[in-house]
């Protein structure tokens, strides 16, 4: 984690004053247009074909239309008798119309025996209609007769009668692309017939942490040591953006071997994220390494914390590769602002930004003039439904338990240096899950 | 799909009147109540140790502490020098205090080479303080010499040193039983070195279609027959309530082959979920099937659709079983309604229900006096924020095309009988995802 992307403390002031004569730092790129620009990049991948269930969660890269009409038959919406409704025109409660009941219709049968007039047959529900009946007369309106069943009500033509194709005629379209496959587009493509289909692949992730000062975790780190949780924490995170992550751990401080790791990994990869290495130390070897080959730019953006980032295209594929901050929460922030976003582009979302909620602040909140700042937070849900919104731990982006113990980001403008108590705030939630 | 679960229109007149002599039917049980059975019948999963990664948005069903202290030893926040405080209090703008660069320390150095009074190391973010400094100055505020370096402001003891401990101390709790791990609370797992957590496992959910008119999607569907979509569908849904499915295709009618697949996938399963086969007709084979047994209850729920519903329990672990309706809307809405919260209970979650929002009816709804009514609709999000709803397809539970293309289901409670358009309904949005 040999970078310097900690967000310091606003009053400790290692920030120097613009145009400080020593500072030597680049112009700040604004958030957006780093975003902008990453978007730009981001290509599409081609569609798969994939078996249906797992398609769950994906867009639809085709049209699907129904072959065949949907219901294919005529058959019964209820568990009664096929009967013919001109035969039922005299039934009364008190003076029910008696009929021979000529057979027994399961659903699934495929004979076609038919039914002549003044008869009628049982039939269950999903059974085919009989040729010659009209209408089903449910079970409740009759006294369940087995050679002969009385019916006590008229019944109109095509009552209790599901018509083929009413919920799809033939040659309809069932789904269009671009839908989002949850269990009832699953359930409808199943009934058309599809066990495969052309989807948005999950984006392949690959995740490299880099920095000789880590050990893999569950190895004891020694002193000066620290374990890796940038690669837990960056797959865990492209996963949860809908990725198919891959964890390739961690590289030290070594040109030749991490341009080699990410030579072969451009063979499985859709993205790569590293992270550390991209700042000014003489160890920042994602940033040396990656500069000489010069499709990847490494920029200051403006905000706090994450503001040396990398970001560019590898081989010839022209992969897009993130080259994050190393430290925790800077990784983590840099990841929610420019990474998911183009693994949901990939996806194919329309809505590739996380939604964000007003929150009232329950305390006073300071920005640096001119940069974007995303604070740990804590969202709260009022019981009259209002968000509200405190600070969680500092500003120290290498605080992991502080940063565990959030549930959003606290979006702070780069025109804002101060929120008042009771303002309101823009949060990010990062976890949509119920407890 | 033998089974009578429509939920046939209002008008059409198959409901009997309460009290009606040929009803027979027993009383209907409300969803509150079913639902309670449910529950208190769900018991616990044993928890199970997973590698970290695999727990991702899972339990976590221990506490976990720091055995060492995070971060592990004081580091630098920033690329600087490492200095002694005292040396540079004479520091200014204009009269730098010279000091004499005596070594490089860089990230994941083991060594501890100690400086003394009057010098200074170049330091890299992360690496450890060399043994006689207790400050770091920040390259933007020195000349970044090599052999000796300018330093034009005073510094605070302490300043850009992350100390020892300052995110958890030794032996401080990490993370309590309960979380859910999300990316950032893997991070911090991976941080004090636990590879492997011990959480409430993803419940496994085995699905099974019953019905001899059901065919597997992909065969064509002759006369009479039906793709088997509901063994799809629900094995989505289970994945979707967080559970791991297993979809275990098609039985026909027959008793002994249903409670043979029953016996054998008791081995795995933590819930079994049947659909079809749950009404009244002579081939409902799964409750005349389990009836037997004793242990698994039908009954007849005022809801609709799905009001026919299975729910017990089977063998010697006393493994949950739901017997849901067969048409698909039915079969779904009782998932929802009775099975989801069950799986939700099993993974340890505190809300097992999904979140309902309030929505402005677009449109005139009806439902029947004295059932639940879950309609499927169309969930809009205004401009302002509020929610509006409108009605898809009918009444029909075999209506595939029409499930497909809600995104939520309207509850219509058992005392409301109408709603006028512009009043206010309870919606229980199907999908989160965001398009």
């Amino acid at each position: 984690m040999t970078d310097n992307s900690n967000d310091a403390p606003v009053a400790a002031g290692p920030e120097p004053a613009p145009g400080s004569r020593r500072s030597g730092r680049p112009a700040l790129r604004p958030v957006a247009e780093q975003l902008a620009r990453v978007l730009d990049t981001i290509g599409t991948i081609a569609p798969i074909e994939l078996a249906l269930l797992d398609a769950q969660g994906l867009l639809l890269a085709e049209e699907v239309h129904a072959d065949a009409p949907l219901p294919g038959f005529d058959n019964a919406a209820m568990d009664g008798y096929a009967v013919r409704a001109v035969d039922l025109r005299q039934a009364t409660e008190d003076h029910p119309v008696v009929l021979p009941v000529v057979g027994d219709v399961m659903a699934g049968a495929r004979s076609m025996s038919g039914m002549g007039p003044g008869l009628c047959m049982r039939i269950m529900t999903g059974a085919a209609i009989p040729p010659g009946a009209d209408a089903v007369i449910p079970l409740e309106d009759t006294d369940r007769g087995v050679a002969r069943v009385a019916i006590h009500r008229p019944i109109r033509t095509g009552e209790c009668v599901r018509r083929t194709g009413e919920d799809l005629p033939a040659g309809a379209l069932a789904l269009g692309q671009g839908a989002i496959l949850g269990p009832q587009q699953i359930a409808l493509l199943a009934a058309v017939g599809h066990d495969r289909v052309l989807v948005q692949p999950r984006p392949r992730v690959v995740v490299i942490s880099t920095g000789s000062e880590l050990v893999d975790v569950g190895r004891r780190a020694g002193f000066g040591e620290v374990s890796d949780s940038n690669s837990y924490m960056l797959a865990a995170a492209a996963r949860d953006a809908g990725a198919d992550a891959y964890r390739v751990g961690i590289i030290p401080d070594d040109h030749a071997r991490l341009l080699d790791v990410l030579d072969s990994q451009l063979l499985r990869a859709d993205v790569i994220i590293t992270s550390g290495g991209v700042s000014m130390g003489t160890a920042d070897i994602v940033k040396e390494a990656l500069s000489q080959i010069g499709t990847v730019e490494f920029t200051t953006v403006a905000m706090q914390p994450g503001s040396p980032q990398g970001f560019g295209t590898l081989g010839h594929e022209k992969t897009p590769i993130f080259c994050l901050p190393g430290n925790p929460a800077a990784a983590l922030v840099s990841f929610e602002v420019f990474a998911r976003p183009a693994i949901r582009k990939l996806l194919g979302k329309r809505t590739v930004q996380r939604q964000t909620v007003e929150a009232t602040a329950l305390e006073r909140m300071e920005s640096p003039d001119g940069k974007r700042q995303y604070r740990r937070g804590l969202l709260h849900r009022e019981p009259d439904g209002r968000y509200s919104v405190s600070l969680i731990g500092g500003h120290g982006s290498h605080l992991i338990a502080a940063m565990a113990a959030s549930n959003c980001l606290v979006v702070l403008n780069e025109d804002v240096t101060e929120v008042s108590p009771g303002s309101r705030v823009t949060v990010q939630p990062l976890m949509l899950a119920q407890r």
